[in-house]
């Protein structure tokens, strides 16, 4: 394999942008259905029939060319580049992702994405000494030459950004790239975009909801090498950014504090559990220094490669056997998510025959695909 | 091995005192020369022929039996009792230490040093929450039935002292048994000695000197199943207590706080190293649930039993050898500390020869004894 990497053509770009803003099609579902038809445009041919064997009583609703036509007027309008996941510009360690975003908008400096780069996250109600602390230590990092990644939320992501913006730092949005929130954050928003860059994976205009925040984290950690949380409470969503860092197999950081203050409780819960301490920026810097950017897994470099190239659709197991497939992986799953492994075991079916159905099924809405290869009844 | 333990008589004890108090005699040397020659009153008969063969131009001066008598009447007037390392109340998990100190002065509760134990220690310049997080610390432990053993300075031992006077608390003294360290500590020192109890290495009356802390830190260590430091800066004197429990097998913990205060760092640093993140009592009651207090050594176990039963002196290398020995291992010597192992390569001899020879030029001043195994030019 020569050339992994290519960009697409106008007409691939707005097929990439339909299939993902498809009803029912996650990151997930899109690179199964790139992986089985080589293509978007013959996934968006197959979605039809495939939501209708999946038990879907009407027809699944595909997202238009003119709608995606719209989207991609409305970021260029905004200013704002809309990259797939097999471009070249896309950030490689975010590829790296199991689930990576097919499409990612981005404004600003696009090609500070290029550097090697660190998340800095914590408490939105992080204490004065973090806030500093966060903020000077980003100061450092930047000067350092990495890009600071994090998530224009209050608290220590707002004192990192403050840190590296003359330096370098991405922004990420829960919600599409020209919704700015919290609120408060508008003129910082602006200097990253005049001076950094921002990211978002949610169609421009999408305010942001609650269920799109732990997944823009998984953006947060999938864009760097490592993530440093300073000040997280326990359950809090920094914590699920350093979840998704470790199943991404990044760096995980944390910034040790008074058990006196619950505003350390997570962090030191992360050094218990083998997070590397830090106290300072030489800590992030030697604990990164080996790492290279993720390459692209296996599956995703076929994915995103070869079968642009020379599409081999998938032999189809024959109807009937999927009939009862179905039903059998029905019966298999319930409210509480398992792992597609488990089904695979629980059904004692072939695992292309388990994907195949899993794949219907969610197109009809049945099933939902849930963190960490798992599904469930939807 | 039916009872490896046991109380000695007044006479043995006296020589013991005797031995122990004798200049160029510590505790290493101590147990040499009970290894050797099987009771400290054969040892003391040897003192002025093994200081003579090491090169010393006057006399060794050896306690007489009046001093020796009088430290124990002054003890005894005090209301401390003298405990040998080979008798049952000697607290057992101090006599597994290699360098355990041969006698020492208890006053107050001594039945209190039975109970399992962990020490607190940290930074005389503590934070208020520092101060605060150790005295409810201690509490919790001492309420858990945990004797929590300090070293009676200002600052996080004494708060660990505090929270634990009701329950059980030991202070371990760098002085005499009746000299109080920071005067300021006068009340609480009188308060520990009627609830807890206290315990010395040195002779009583002794004033204690910048000497006499490292040694008793490890008497803090070496009472405890583990060392907990609240608040310790790099290069304190908390961090000399956690590397003597390291070296005594003993169970290191450290509470985590802000790398902006720099009374953090050392305790930050221990975490670094893998000690045991402490948040609450339970972090520390899980840490040595399942560690029993350390049994003598293989070794002393020999030294403190079969020798005072059935003395069998070591046959004696032939002194011209040990003339050509010596040159040798002077020769060896310079003022940076090697270890026995080194040094016993180094020249090429027997390692029972390069003991004799090294325990004659200590008694004779020429030679010193340091941490870890350690000798060098005194």
């Amino acid at each position: 394999m020569t050339q992994l990497r290519r960009p697409l053509t106008d007409a691939e770009r707005l097929d990439w942008i339909r299939l993902i803003r498809t009803e029912n099609v996650g990151p997930i579902t899109f690179h199964r259905l790139m992986e089985q038809y080589g293509s978007a445009a013959k996934a968006l041919e197959m979605l039809p029939e495939l939501a209708r064997r999946g038990g879907r009583p009407k027809p699944l609703r595909i997202t238009s060319k003119a709608e995606a036509e719209r989207e991609m007027q409305a970021n260029r309008r905004f200013g704002a580049q809309l990259l797939c996941a097999c471009e070249p510009d896309y950030p490689e360690p975010l590829a790296a992702v199991d689930d990576a975003p097919p499409v990612i908008s981005v404004a600003g400096h696009a090609h500070l994405l290029r550097r090697r780069a660190v998340a800095i996250v914590g408490a939105r109600n992080a204490s004065l000494n973090g806030k500093k602390f966060a903020e000077s230590l980003a100061r450092e990092l930047g000067t350092a030459g990495l890009l600071v990644v994090s998530g224009l939320a209050r608290g220590i992501d707002t004192a990192a950004h403050a840190g590296s913006l003359a330096s370098g730092t991405a922004a990420v949005l829960a919600g599409g790239i020209d919704v700015v929130y919290p609120p408060e954050n508008e003129d910082l928003y602006r200097d990253i975009v005049a001076q950094g860059v921002v990211v978002a994976e949610s169609a421009i205009g999408t305010q942001p909801q609650a269920r799109h925040f732990p997944r823009r984290n998984r953006l947060i950690s999938g864009l760097s090498l490592g993530v440093l949380v300073v000040e997280a409470a326990l359950r809090s969503g920094s914590l699920i950014t350093a979840r998704m860092a470790l199943e991404q197999g990044r760096e995980v950081m944390a910034v040790p504090g008074s058990p006196l203050d619950p505003r350390c409780h997570g962090t030191n819960n992360l050094l218990r559990q083998g997070a590397t301490l830090v106290e300072r920026a030489d800590d992030v810097l030697r604990a990164i220094e080996n790492l290279r950017p993720p390459m692209l897994a296996e599956r995703q470099r076929d994915l995103f490669s070869a079968p642009l190239h020379t599409p081999a659709p998938a032999a189809e197991p024959d109807e009937s056997d999927l009939a009862k497939a179905r039903a059998l992986v029905l019966e298999n799953l319930g409210h509480s998510p398992v792992t597609i492994d488990e089904l695979v075991r629980g059904c004692q079916l072939s695992a292309p025959v388990v994907l195949t159905v899993v794949l219907e099924l969610e197109l009809a809405g049945r099933v939902q695909r849930l963190p960490g290869h798992q599904v469930s009844l939807a």
